[in-house]
């Protein structure tokens, strides 16, 4: 097979372009060699993203009264139609990302097993949370209500994907996959770094589109690069909820022009964390080896480029320095990366150069850049004290490299979690001899800051499942009570609805007496399945 | 019992006032007469602020290790002392707001029971969701690590009481009893039209925490009437969340000032609402006498202070004007009510002066104020077109008074519910004889603006239960995502928390293998309250 790229948008089940993609175009760069990448691709116009708008209204309207799981044959073939892309996808993905084949390919897995996840989630259909409190005619001093209560969509949802997984938290990622299966139209703004990437996955969502005799209007993509394009779609008066996985700025950027909208609408963003890890002293003491060369790997994963890198670790206790010398010792042996783009690159290179002219920083390995997007790692090493009083150092570097923070105590690993801001996940090292009164102390001050806690672990590889939380307190996300990974994150895009003494027949099918769906719903304080036999007005 | 006012605020478990209660000091002051009551309030001082979020912040860490279920016992205490308060707070609370003393008896029964049914769930315990997700050491390609998700509190959390329901969404209202069920510490910002009421619930908290041996800071009441108080507490780097019932303005300025925040905090604002009423015409003919009456009831019930107040009537086909006409005159026999505050009144008579210079609109029952707080009850009339083309009347008018506006076809009365922006209700009235797809079109162009549909009923009166939503899209509140009524009001004030790999032994009770909490958790996806009974790692 060979998809043909147009360089166009996506728009009511279109290929489109007002603007031509020779003016104010733009390409993706190999990262590898700095060339342009055919096709030029558009930058979508304000009637682009105007036409996008409407056609996912009108889709929106079109869906209401089909069967509500209709989002799990969908998502489905979404997900046979990703994997029909075959070669063409991971070449692609792999010429504008530089991100190895095998790593790909298990992205594509993960995407697709995100999507049929969904799909199951969907036709389950228990996710929407029924509710149904019955009426009470003879209740003093006043009669009870029937009222019954479901999630229900929000509406549009503009999807911004992400540079690091251009598969997973792209086009057909995470959040275009909850927010698809929560019953929303979805317009994706393309990442300018990977357009190819994303248009051929738009292409086979408009294939499974057809394929489902859906409104094509539920799924849109526009590419672009310019910030007007991205304000236009936040604050589209149609637009309901934001999905972005991206950096502190440009999410910040766009929760602020969402406040600020007349009408505010929720953006849900996953942007900056440091990943903190604390090496406790039995921990230090019987696992320094192993713990050095797990913890180097989990740093250099992907080329450190992954929102959940541990970038900061706290030694407590490594007198003789056999865990902070054998981890410098991995970070050196560390082959150069390409990293996803120059410009990521040549942000790292500078958030290094800066941390390695901080007082009382000393740089344990000493990065290179080369070639048009390469970097090798870096390893630096301050005291707790230095890394107290430098906020610089709290701030993530995202690239292949972190810091290690030597502390005297638990106590002051404590202050220097405390002194940091949210984080998505936090982590551990505990010894066999640790003492435990001090465990429930560090556990304490990462719980106060964190989404998800690991135990002798590493906190790269983020499980999709039901418990997961990828979130946590700003600026980790802009809402700490929700994850953009795991069934949960299908909760972002919906929103409660109550309906009162309303009659079997006008009732969505998750609330009526003989529960159609089959769903488990709470009836009365009590969670069932059962149908409601009598009739309760 | 006599519980004399001292006018001060409670920080830490201590009534104190740094600025004396005559130097910038203020006093509620008698809807009924103008005149002043004692005592003179003290206006909270950032100092003041800054001890209650410190004590708040300490009492926070004081509560972690307890059993979890500490707050059940706290909010059964408040509602005893509550009780026990007796006539005093029903004197001043009449004294203060008006309202009449059968209103508050009743309001007090509610606020006591809510604080008993958040208690119930507390001490059940399932609400923390507890999702566990085992492992498996042998999934290829990668072990599967074994993750655990609950819901914890976010830490201090600021309450905005509300003036029309003084008891119910005041002091030890929804809003609090919510976030304390939660396990947050609460600081009350005391309203400023009823501080000693306000005072008083205060003293019953008080009492509780004391009798239930739990650190004070737990909770803090801040009298003032200053904008910079609201601010400071909405602004200061303690606060993790803040809950709100008031106008659009106010509720509008403190997310605008929690968005700002370098760190954004949520602010769930319940606010204006003009609660649609949409009646289909075989209604109209076959129910227009009872309808009339019941709706004038709800219109002017509490003075039509009421949030869910009915303000706004689309009435299709009522051509002899019998509903139209029945409805005027219940609302022209109404006596005058004495309204919240004297602003209130002013505000609501002004609104009524320009609705009814508005063109097309006409005074079907004119409005009178007297007194120094009394109104009488006003009614507009309009049709569609005047009401489409003019915005001004799709603003809420808080008090005892609405518009009638009267539609040729349900397509109209459609496209002047899709012109509305959100709304806590939205009501059909659906005669015998109507037309089924009608009615399915008018219900869905309200699902798409509300949080609550009613059938045949009247929006005023929110049942507290497990399925009710008072909630919706903007501008009803600020986070359609939530309701403030019922037990899922919880939800706002409480986070997710993933555990990974962690041992028993440090994870919290509602995650333990062997469940000694007895709550429903979902385990691998199987609800379930059953313990784990082999190691899973």
């Amino acid at each position: 097979m060979n998809h043909q790229l147009s360089g166009r948008h996506l728009i009511d089940g279109r290929w489109v372009a007002a603007a031509p993609a020779d003016d104010g175009a733009f390409s993706s760069l190999s990262p590898m060699t700095g060339e342009a990448l055919a096709p030029h691709f558009s930058e979508a116009t304000p009637a682009e993203v105007e036409s996008a708008l409407s056609a996912a209204r009108k889709s929106f309207v079109a869906v209401h009264d089909l069967d509500p799981r209709w989002p799990a044959a969908l998502l489905e073939a979404i997900a046979a139609r990703i994997e029909s892309l075959g070669d063409d996808l991971l070449q692609r993905g792999e010429a504008e990302t530089a991100l190895p084949r095998a790593r790909l390919t298990g992205e594509r897995a993960r995407t697709c097993s995100q999507l049929r996840m969904f799909a199951e989630l969907v036709r389950e259909g228990s996710w929407v949370e029924a509710v149904i409190d019955q009426s009470d005619p003879n209740r003093q001093p006043l009669p009870k209500p029937d009222i019954r209560r479901m999630l229900r969509p929000r509406g549009p949802v503009v999807v911004f994907g992400a540079s690091n997984f251009p598969f997973a938290f792209g086009t057909c990622g995470g959040d275009t996959a909850s927010a698809l299966a929560g019953g929303n139209p979805v317009i994706v703004k393309g990442h300018p770094s990977h357009p190819g990437t994303s248009e051929l996955f738009a292409i086979a969502v408009s294939m499974a589109i057809d394929e489902c005799k859906l409104p094509p209007g539920l799924f849109a993509l526009l590419q672009g690069r310019q910030n007007e394009l991205s304000a236009q779609l936040v604050q589209h008066a149609d637009t309901q909820a934001v999905g972005f996985t991206g950096s502190l700025r440009a999410g910040r950027a766009l929760f602020d022009l969402a406040s600020r909208r007349e009408k505010p609408i929720p953006v849900y963003a996953e942007m900056g964390s440091l990943n903190p890890v604390v090496i406790l002293p039995a921990a230090a003491n019987e696992r320094a080896g192993p713990i050095a060369r797990d913890l180097a790997a989990s740093l250099l994963l992907g080329g450190g480029q992954f929102c959940t890198k541990p970038g900061v670790v706290f030694v407590v206790g490594d007198p003789e320095r056999r865990f902070a010398d054998a981890l410098a010792q991995h970070v050196q042996s560390a082959p150069a990366v390409t990293m996803l783009n120059r410009n990521l690159r040549d942000t790292f290179a500078e958030r290094a150069a800066l941390i390695s002219r901080s007082n009382g920083v000393i740089a344990a390995v000493s990065g290179k850049s080369s070639g048009h997007a390469d970097q090798t790692a870096v390893l630096f090493e301050t005291t707790a004290e230095e890394f107290l009083h430098n906020p610089r150092l709290h701030e993530e570097a995202f690239g292949p490299g972190g810091i290690v923070v030597q502390c005297d105590s638990s106590a002051q690993a404590i202050s220097c979690v405390e002194a940091l801001g949210g984080n998505l996940t936090g982590t551990i090292h505990i010894g066999k001899a640790e003492d435990q009164a001090t465990v429930a102390l560090v556990l304490r001050s990462l719980e106060n800051i964190v989404g998800r806690i690991i135990i002798n672990g590493y906190p790269t590889g983020v499980e999709v499942c039901h418990a997961i939380v990828h979130g946590g307190p700003y600026p980790a996300t802009t809402d700490s009570g929700t994850t953009s990974v795991g069934t949960a994150a299908m909760r972002r895009f919906v929103r409660p609805l109550a309906y009162q003494n309303t009659p079997q027949e006008i009732l969505p099918p998750a609330l009526q007496d003989d529960n159609p769906l089959g769903i488990l719903r709470l009836i009365d304080g009590e969670r069932t399945d059962r149908r409601i036999e009598s009739p309760t007005r």
